[in-house]
């Protein structure tokens, strides 16, 4: 998929805050997405950005457009992103989570524009236009509107998910039956040393132990420290 | 699950940024969460971002603690966000995806606190040491370390993202086959009388037309607009 990332382009549109630029593109370089676009940005918060410290190679290669038409003349589909719900949109509005699966099936075969409007009013009804259909991130509808850095994260972190990785096993190495019943024995005879196992009752003791040993669910490397600090005392107790 | 997200408390630890402590705030609100928790952020960062202007309630409500342990004691599960991969971690480290899916079951049963470090370096070990295990966001090697106003927000996207949505089909009413239909016809009757149909290959296009329309992929409401411009056509051409 890093391939076909190389096809997207992030446009940002009539963007005025220069912190906004900057996070657009830090975000934008966390997930692996180069290409920015903007278009008719408040010039000065565009020059501050770019000359920020730490300014990212993105800004710096950024393209400026006068119109929507221009910035997206090259892709072959063009998502715009809304927090709008109910106004008269004359658009298909797709969830983050469904349409950032038909945009990554698109990336594969051509360039995709996802655009993101200013701050204060997001996209005017003439970039929409220039729009397929509009993407919204599932927000509360109390609190629709998300400040447009975090908005372009949230994007294209959602573009970059695994969905396998949801089921992705621990990766711990977990202590195998053998280490657990080394365990079990050292603590029995601790435990025999100590005075805690009555004799007549030695049989239940140890089932119970065991039992209660499975349910540590230990790792193998725990297992082998458990291991050692035992016999310390085994050996300490047994003196 | 609206509920079960009462129990996240959101716990930034030494932030130094206004800004931050705002979006982050911004972030939980969007996606549903109220409750923040601070540990020891900047005096003059907590007071601005509080008594920033459009300052959230949920910053109002947030928090004050000076220590990691006080502000997790409540809690049955404590997670770490972090960047670093390499570095000896003494915890399981899990991706988002997949860790979010054991944050929100163990939410249903009790309070989970969700971490979040300084800017500058993150949490420090002795905040780790207070972690059940720890979770990372898949950015990219050569770039890994978020903004923290993102980060949060993206973490908190993951939580109330909705798997289903994924496969939620398109809202859009398709034409019905009588649409396509009746379209087809009217569209025949304008090629008929514009003497685009060639009598000795009347069926071939009607045939070839009916494929067309139907290729279309038209929704109800545009089939009905298109038969309405189709019928003026005809009527025309039929003058």
């Amino acid at each position: 998929m890093a391939d076909a990332f190389d096809n997207l382009r992030v446009v940002l549109v009539g963007t005025r805050n220069p912190l906004n630029l900057g996070a657009a593109a830090r975000a934008m370089s966390n997930f692996g997405f180069a290409h920015l676009r903007v278009v008719n940005p408040y010039e000065v918060a565009f020059r501050e950005a770019r000359s920020a410290v730490g300014a990212s190679a993105i800004l710096a290669n950024a393209e400026e457009y006068t119109s929507v038409a221009d910035a997206v003349a090259d892709c072959t589909l063009v998502v715009g992103t809304t927090a709008v719900r109910h106004r008269e949109l004359h658009h298909p509005v797709r969830r983050l989570e469904y349409g950032s699966r038909l945009i990554r099936r698109q990336l594969v075969a051509g360039r995709v524009a996802l655009l993101f409007g200013s701050e204060k009013v997001g996209l005017a009804n003439e970039h929409l236009s220039h729009c397929h259909w509009l993407m919204r991130i599932p927000t509360r509808e109390e609190h629709i509107s998300m400040n447009l850095g975090q908005a372009v994260a949230v994007c294209l972190y959602e573009l970059v998910r695994d969905a396998q990785a949801t089921q992705r096993p621990e990766k711990i190495r977990p202590a195998t039956a053998n280490d657990a019943e080394r365990i079990t024995a050292v603590l029995l005879d601790a435990l025999r040393a100590s005075g805690y196992v009555q004799p007549d009752a030695a049989a239940a003791t140890e089932e119970k132990l065991r039992r209660l040993v499975r349910r540590l669910k230990l790792d193998a490397d725990d297992a082998e420290v458990l291991l050692g600090m035992l016999r310390q005392i085994v050996w300490k107790v047994g003196q």
